[in-house]
């Protein structure tokens, strides 16, 4: 797999094909969505996962939802919008694409229908591009702060998969190993979807860097004996204050990571920051079924009828975080001011 | 279930009966094992797990060895020995019972065999019978640290499945419950083996203490919500400095504790400390299968050569510990000092 150039979504005149990545690492099956209700579906059963392939996703999730028959374009666009609007509420990246979607599709209103269409279309190509170009910049920024031979942990999967392509946290690091300032990789194996031992493996694998599944619980004894030398981890949605929401488990590494001095990095684009969010205790955190903490792939591992708490997120508060990777460079504290500083240069 | 009288083994004549805790939850098998190999073999597997429990099984399977017709009694005695001390080597109740059964074994060495045989069949029995005192004299203890209505976290299991009976630290908490001091239970699935998901919820099922089933790394999101009031796990070996060594994902519970100013406890018998041990340095760590990580009863959760890492045990640092309870009561730091007294009172 080159790193640069494989990406787990496609669009294919009328309809976008995604990775089905449930079906990982076993099979390779690519979902066909031809209309909006696929593409809705294939977002909330995390077919396709991670906060900016979810922002490409439900801009093409738009572009489909116009080939439908019912209504007129503009309520088939409204319809598809909604629908799209209530898969996840932690990504924010979701709710900007759909936002800046909604704005390209206005503007050509008084062009008529068939530029409405062909804008939509247009930026969500661009869209797909901007994110694997956004995503080359961050790693290459994020590099610089590794190495040299740094064994790095970090925890989900932010690679390729989780983008639409090169990844974010994961990007960096392959960045940083291609560079020769990353020596291994800790996999914290995330339960309970397990997209580091299922996903991050997987990449890792085709990209040849060497690496250790380990459980999430491994995370404390392998800093405290020494042997991880840095943490990058993605994020969901940045609060301005530069509070950060990522998969669950991601503050339990950021506190451990703060006893053992071990410096601890957030690598997003900016469309993460959600500078509504003044701090972390404005991030809605999705709750999942407790299907998913009960079961491993259908089998049971507890009870049945076990009652269990399934949050899919958790807050990093920013005093955490020593440094927030971007595409216009590594942020550092006060994160306010940098947050805004650079959220302002990108428009 | 009663939980002062159940037993995860019974001695039935000539051989020890184990429930088999890999199958729970699902199917409630008692392997009937009539020789060390039998025993050994269960202890290595954990079908019998749980530093007390283990205890108890090795005594068993010290009695159990004299019944083979190879050699004499004494050749019979220390292959068993052997045997048994090669199949953990973490918890220090299995080399501390294999000790005392020894001690025991020869002391009536000039009785003859037939009064060797029967002192180590006594004694294992009372063994057995002892450890559930214990227990209950810990759990009291303990129970009185708690409440009023305490959400209390544990890690892996510690219950009457990890002991001859009652449980160490899910001894304390029921106990606690009895009393009306906790109102639920926070259960750490405890990957890899998942003896939370699997056994603590199995157990709190039948005592009827109400509980949620939690991702390991969702504790630190609820220690950060104010969710957890207190938190007690077992030990598998206490150095004499106070330092635990308990199931892997025990001292990142015990940072997330300190972090949020939570009260950690140890609850263990006074047969887990090891005064050999000056510090959690001195403690060996089980290094086991790649394949408990990669694998979830049997379904692979992982690419099937993915390299993993699969530390059974972490160390959890004294000065994280609010207290270890114990049969001789709550001891409290300096614990070089408390574990000594109590040592010293025990024998």
């Amino acid at each position: 797999m080159n790193a640069e150039n494989f990406s787990p979504l496609r669009y294919v005149g009328d309809a976008v094909e995604i990775l089905d990545q449930t079906q990982l690492p076993r099979t390779e099956t690519w979902l066909h969505c031809d209309d909006v209700e696929k593409v809705a579906g294939a977002i909330e059963r995390l077919s396709v996962r991670g906060a900016p392939a979810i922002g490409v996703a439900a801009a093409w999730g738009l572009v489909v939802g116009l080939t439908s028959t019912e209504g007129n374009l503009s309520d088939r666009f409204e319809t598809a919008w909604k629908r799209l609007a209530r898969t996840r509420p932690t990504a924010v990246n979701l709710a900007w694409a759909l936002d800046r979607g909604r704005t390209v599709f206005e503007a050509k209103r008084e062009q008529g229908e068939r530029a409405m269409i062909d804008a939509l279309s247009a930026w969500a190509e661009q869209l797909q591009r901007d994110d694997v170009a956004t995503n080359i910049a961050l790693a290459r920024h994020g590099a610089e702060l590794f190495g040299p031979e740094d064994r790095v942990l970090t925890h989900c999967n932010t690679g390729a998969l989780a983008t639409a392509g090169h990844g974010t946290a994961l990007g960096v690091i392959t960045t940083a190993w291609q560079q020769g300032r990353v020596s291994s990789v800790w996999v914290d194996e995330t339960r309970p979807l397990l997209q580091g031992a299922r996903l991050t493996t997987w990449e890792l694998d085709r990209l040849e860097i060497p690496y250790r599944l380990i459980p999430d619980s491994s995370a404390g004894a392998l800093m405290a004996s020494g042997r991880v030398d840095r943490i990058v981890v993605g994020a969901d949605r940045i609060a301005a204050n530069g509070d950060a929401a990522n998969k669950i488990g991601t503050y339990t590494v950021a506190v451990l990571a703060h006893r053992h001095n071990i410096p601890f990095y957030v690598a997003a684009p900016l469309s993460t920051v959600d500078p509504m969010a003044a701090s972390g205790a404005d991030i809605p955190i999705e709750e999942r079924s407790e299907d998913e903490v009960r079961q491993v792939f259908g089998t049971a591992v507890a009870p049945a009828d076990a009652p269990a708490l399934n949050l899919a997120f958790d807050v990093t508060p920013h005093e955490l975080i020593a440094g927030i990777i971007t595409e216009a460079g590594v942020l550092r504290a006060p994160y306010r001011e940098s947050l805004a500083a650079a959220l302002a240069g990108a428009t």
